[in-house]
């Protein structure tokens, strides 16, 4: 047996090797423990500003505090496992960023900056607005490639308006269908989910120890004694949401979570829409389906061992994501449905990673969402291929609905014509499908033929009701209100392309 | 060994053995199976309304149709067997419901009811606007209950706005707390939560077979060249959307599920709010602890062996509903990221019984929340007992923050006055610590007495420091803003409440 | 606006109307409500029968309890509701069986039966208890089921054990397969999982009210004082066991629920194996792919709107129970992880619908399945048809390992033949994908002939090459190594099929 | 605004920043990329070391794959992005490897190891494989820690098998319990989720491209042409399991995951019982209960603000973890029910970072409890004080039990003396709740005596029934039925301990 052992000195952690769909540097820079570290800190400099500019802390106090507010200072892997001992990072960085500021603050007298770090704000104050800018940076990211794909989507619509393919229900053929129109569900299921990100609120937390703002009460009244100049901790805290650009807060919400989970929702509705076109991609790129592809891109859907392989490694790994957003957003409602006291016993310290893991796997998804939105091939011929699988049977709603009221009474002599009518061409259905495979076009034709007269109806209107591009129903209509229902996710969507058509 | 076989003859289903929180006449008349019929049948019979209405049925219909949809006509335990066949309900239902228009269309020539069953829709259109019915009305009934419990809520937040308590956080107390603020909290939480509510769209569902309105397009064309009278399929499904009360939809959503996500991400956040009161009233009322005690009801809290006890309760399954409801978000999530093709092979199905799980759960639960804010017994002595505990040390920020700006300066006569202030008072609490816990009051207001000089820090205004009535911050101003926000789920709230304190 | 209410009276709850996968009357036999009050009292009764055995319980308690104990004497949706008061069914169903006896024990003096009742247990004993008597008995029909699934896919092993396919990764082909080797890994799956359903240990529950015992102790050493005879309520657990035919118990396990997650463990195993079979039948029974379908039966399958359609709906069944095993499961663990006190305040009230949903989803999930494989229709053509989809670039892996040795070295006249033989094939493939797909073969074949000596290669060794009959490794092996792992499984399995070959 | 950005240059990725429970040096080493990264060498090390000694590779080629084989010579946040191309990190990780061995290998003639690297592998077969002997390493510590924590508790249980309590119920007290009995029920929840462990089975993977192990058996028919020594892919695979100390498999489980399941069911398993334990920790050292205390270390359980908060935080970050797993175990279940096709198109995808999680979960949470374990300050003291809280009132159900057989018949004639005596004890119950707590020791001791006569209930005989000391049933023999039926978790634990009590 190979002495296999656990591998010596460390300090690289996880840096997504075993979740490939979000090990980008995007990714890395925006939702990586340095990207929740500088936020922290960010966090920490941004009150000394509000301090110093209610005149709470020394002037000069601040410009100390952003220059030691700098993430590269810290010792991340050192301040992760120091926050075992209070249980969060907030901790160990104060003692280390206080100690910065300490060693940076030599202008001497009158300036003493360390005075204005975290000063009457609690470590769920930090920590909570950490994650919200980290949040709201991420989601910016996110906006971006899923505008970038509706866009591309919206085109891929326009340009597929009029190709043919089979819609599909429970995995079976339903009724002739356009590439265009699936191209205008997949947008408006993103951008309707993407609306939800916008409208997020991302609001800043600051409550004091217990959330009453004792503290922040206590350093506004005695500077209020002191400077004459009133203020009171609702307005430093609103000057903090304006400071770091996030929403202001009528009051703490150390308790009540909705902020935290209504972000996971978003994100997770996100994470759904783009799970969904990867399942229809995967299905679609199959070989025996053929009717796309995915981008190509040197090294990517490569094998180890199959040189001919092409696996849509994009789709894979955003399926991979769809499949574990929800029990993330799962995990934050179960943190806000077991949130006891004013900080509770655990609950709240699972919120992070699920919110964290959360953001990774939907910008990373997001990405190759777009790579694939962007560069999808497209198969016409395929798809009317496996539309015409099924044949004319597959109009056989249509034709019913048309024929029906055309044919004679039925034998019985009651009146009931319509209902006959539907019974007579299920019978002509049946018999179309004891005819092999290959007949049952020509089988079926003759068969309606014969069942209703010449006058009643014309060969012509017979072709019609057998051609499936004629059974299209409001496809091009559905999808236009589709694009016009999220302009601003469709810029120059609805504009027909010319010459981009890869129909072939 | 004995016998015990599976039961014979059934039927019966789950009546909420095992639910408790949720077995009530109300959420079984909401959201039970009977109910789930009764929506299936009100939007067959309003869609014959529609055509009928659109000319596109023959007149009479609708009456004969919506007399046939009386949920009492039907067999539910065998229309849910039959529905495996399908693999949904709506199926065997058509049937039956067609021979009920039947037997009941005596009308004579010309009526021909049968003809208006379902005609253009597909099962999918009927089993989500189906469920979108079910949704809205017990969501009313969950907001009805919702508000109730805010206006208990803000009655309590006012009425104990001055009423002591400790706060608490990772279980140990940190700062003096009123329980006005904690109920005003839980109040926020609540009203928050159910704006989600009362914002969400509820939509009708119409796309036919394929979503692409073909048999709808067909009947509408058809109709427009008989009678001159022009309609379209999108006329027919905003129609039957102000005919049912329910959002209209500008395209069929049978793949992009954010509608049904948003509803259980909604519902799950008022479970989520109704959790955490939930859990802190499982702390609050236990014996050790003895602040709040739910309301007493005949046969409520007993225990089969001990007659002394008195459970909880209502907060017992409260908490079973809060630890359930995000898991049952998570499978409507799931459902809405492997939504494949144009109807999925199986996601759809695990809709159905996770919404109505969560709805049931949810209201159960707010109706229990509802009772116990209603009723809950309030202990203010026990209250100031418990903050008490902690004795003078509770205050140590607050002393701290107040005191160190008037110690001289340390004996290393560096000019930081504040810092060395700060090392002082912590040198003051670690002996604090050393004394026995009976002792630790006076102690620690001997030795800041010594500490800091008489003229700088008066009697009076030390024994101010060291009540914790005077370091509430802004408890008061917190729990006025809250109710503030939100006016419509605290109607009478804000008036100070002169006889029904509940305070001993 | 149609004024849909809530439906009026009601009293069905939940049969099964939007859980079509698990509304069977097997299901609800053994899981349904009724079930699990019929479980209850059976353990009411087996401790009557036990205290009476052990002369604590007058003599004939047993019989009037036994008799009393017949579920069909109760309002099950009255208990329902009453279970409200105290958090629990047991207790509302106590009174009334307590009722029923009094009303049955009119043998005169001396028998005093309705002492027998409950006598030292506490509500958990008996749910507990009972929730194990169901599990035993749905786990028991489960495994009928499962074993009937397994012998039928031991059948399809040996009859496919030669019938070519293609394998499949990331939805590409890979290398040739066989249909034997995918039965028998479906086999494999299924009898593994199955395994862990067979040497479950489903416990007697014994604890009284705070899991001491007390109540017993008083009760036995009372008697012992009375009578003489030693006893201990260990040894009335162990017989109570022995009555009900569950395992013994060596303590209670009020608070460890290692045996309610266990048991969730091995049913969510079980139908993670009948989804995988599902997910692979679903896609194999698209038209596009064609190489199986499931079996038909009248009804099945159908579409309220396309006559010709025929879904899966098997597999679509199976497989929405496959998306929702996990979170029940995990609603165990959940329930497990916050168990706190000797009794907790909600989490055990979470175990029991999850795991009554649980057992249902399976057992409704393995007869489909069974269903399935017992009919399922195989079409060797259409996998060949499918494998030849991707040509003999399939066999590139072989080819590669088998030629390269035989390559002469490269140009550039360095002696790893073996690795320059590697690349060279590679070229050899990378030209051949650029010829249009309908001449790959015949490019290969031709560039390979060039690339090989005749004297090296013979012409027919280099078909064998391109044979994907002579492809397929172990396959066979592995098919019958898997099948005699489980031989209790596969009954009959092994023995070639001589006409069952559904081979065209 | 702040410009606060994303973090520039990154590259550290995850380390624990927001997982405090897991940040430790041990959990990285085990569990960390690298340590994922040095199983995949390991795993190509040892093949390459099977096939040498099969002669199936040059002689030598295992020593230098062994020693390219060293981790610290990858870059590894390379590998994880460039991962994305091919959808996992065997991929580049061998582009590097071989790169890495082809630099290595200098011996000159005849030694080619890099045809050694690899061979007839399957990236799943590497990867699985890998990430067994990550768990079965993460295993054996996780059983290290769970044995000093399970000889701890036992050692509780000796200690304080005397030790009264109160033991609780849905919150309330129920009935005396010892905190000897609770120690020993941690401990019987504790290890036997650790049996489960040690009873997993961890097998190797070997199955080649599509399961079928083609590529092997090329290999070794061309050896055995060659060498005329016969081996088979089946003997290969042995010898990997034997050569990496992990369970042979009869057949590849490319497609069933119950080896991963199980593991994950286990793993969850163990951190339920973890969390059990710090639920009941968190509760029992909350200031107003006091009966145990976490064992304070330097720098733990701090506040950011409160100098004088003693956070429990080893339960705290256990919670967490307790909170976390089960989702984690579901997402391997889902995983498993979705596994289509001979490799899936994501689901194994989500394998790898649920299984890394839930590992380094639970190992962090293991150490943090045997710490918590083997430090727990009890405080029998306060023990007694809540026991007494509920005053005698505690012991009605035994006084009922012992004392209604004794009373007289009622006043209505009637011969049901028990029954009688119940309701007239009951009575006394009733009474005494309604005088004021302080008094309501001694009003129902005076209302017993009044009740009963001495010459049936003696005055001592009535003391005894009134000390909790005398009504604990057997939860000493529960104890050490518990502790004996785990003798290796308990090496040390039955013997009584002299001097270690800690009890005041």
């Amino acid at each position: 047996m190979t002495g296999f052992q656990a591998a010596g000195a460390g300090g690289l952690g996880d840096v997504g090797l075993l979740s490939p769909v979000s090990a980008s540097p995007l990714v890395e820079a925006l939702t990586g423990d340095r990207a929740i570290l500088a936020a922290i800190l960010a966090v920490e400099a941004g009150w000394a500003a509000v301090l110093e500019h209610h005149d709470l802390a020394p002037a000069g106090s601040a410009a100390v505090v952003a220059h030691a507010a700098d993430a590269s200072r810290y010792d991340l892997a050192d301040i992760a496992r120091r926050a075992q001992g209070g249980g969060n990072p907030v901790i160990p960085l104060l003692a280390d960023l206080r100690a910065q500021v300490k060693a940076l603050d030599t202008a001497g007298a009158g300036v003493r900056a360390a005075k204005a770090v975290h000063t009457s704000l609690t470590s769920q104050d930090v920590l909570d607005t950490a994650l919200m800018l980290v949040a709201r940076n991420t989601v910016a990211a996110l906006l971006a490639d899923v505008k970038g794909t509706t866009a591309a989507l919206a085109r891929l619509a326009g340009q597929h308006a009029d190709t043919l393919c089979v819609g599909r229900s429970l995995t079976q053929h339903s009724l002739p269908f356009t590439f265009g129109l699936r191209a205008a569900q997949w947008f408006s299921g993103l951008a309707a989910a993407a609306r939800r990100l916008e409208a997020l609120v991302l609001p800043v937390q600051f409550g004091g120890a217990a959330g009453t703002l004792a503290a922040g009460t206590v350093l506004t009244s005695q500077a209020g004694l002191t400077s004459g100049s009133a203020t009171d901790p609702f307005a430093l805290s609103d000057a903090l949401a304006a400071q770091l650009g996030l929403a202001a807060a009528p009051a703490p919400w150390h308790t009540n979570r909705l902020a935290v989970t209504s972000l996971g929702d978003a994100v997770a509705s996100v994470v759904d829409a783009l799970g969904k076109i990867a399942a229809d991609v995967l299905f679609l790129s199959r070989p025996e389906v053929a009717e796309v592809a995915e981008p190509r891109a040197p090294g990517r859907g490569v094998s180890s061992a199959m040189p001919q392989k092409q696996n849509p490694v994009l789709s894979v790994l955003v399926r991979s994501a769809a499949l574990q957003a929800p029990g993330l957003a799962a995990q934050l409602h179960l943190a806000a449905a077991t949130f006891n006291d004013e900080r509770p016993d655990g609950a709240w310290h699972t919120e992070w990673p699920a919110l964290r893991q959360l953001l990774a796997l939907a910008l990373g998804a997001a990405g190759h969402v777009r790579e694939l939105a962007e560069g999808l091939q497209v198969f016409p011929d395929g798809m009317r291929r496996n539309l015409d699988l099924s044949g004319p049977l597959l109009l056989s709603e249509g034709v019913s609905a048309a024929v029906a009221p055309l044919l004679p009474a039925g034998g019985d002599g009651t009146p009931e014509a319509g209902l006959d009518g539907k019974q007579q061409l299920q019978a002509v259905v049946d018999k179309t499908l004891q005819a092999p495979p290959a007949e049952q076009a020509a089988t079926y034709r003759r068969l309606l033929r014969e069942a209703v007269p010449a006058d009643r109806l014309s060969d012509a209107r017979l072709e019609e009701l057998l051609d499936p591009a004629r059974y299209l129903g409001q496809a091009a209509e559905i999808s236009r209100r589709i694009l016009a229902a999220f302009p601003d996710f469709a810029p120059t969507s609805t504009e027909p392309d010319g010459n981009g058509d890869s129909r072939g």
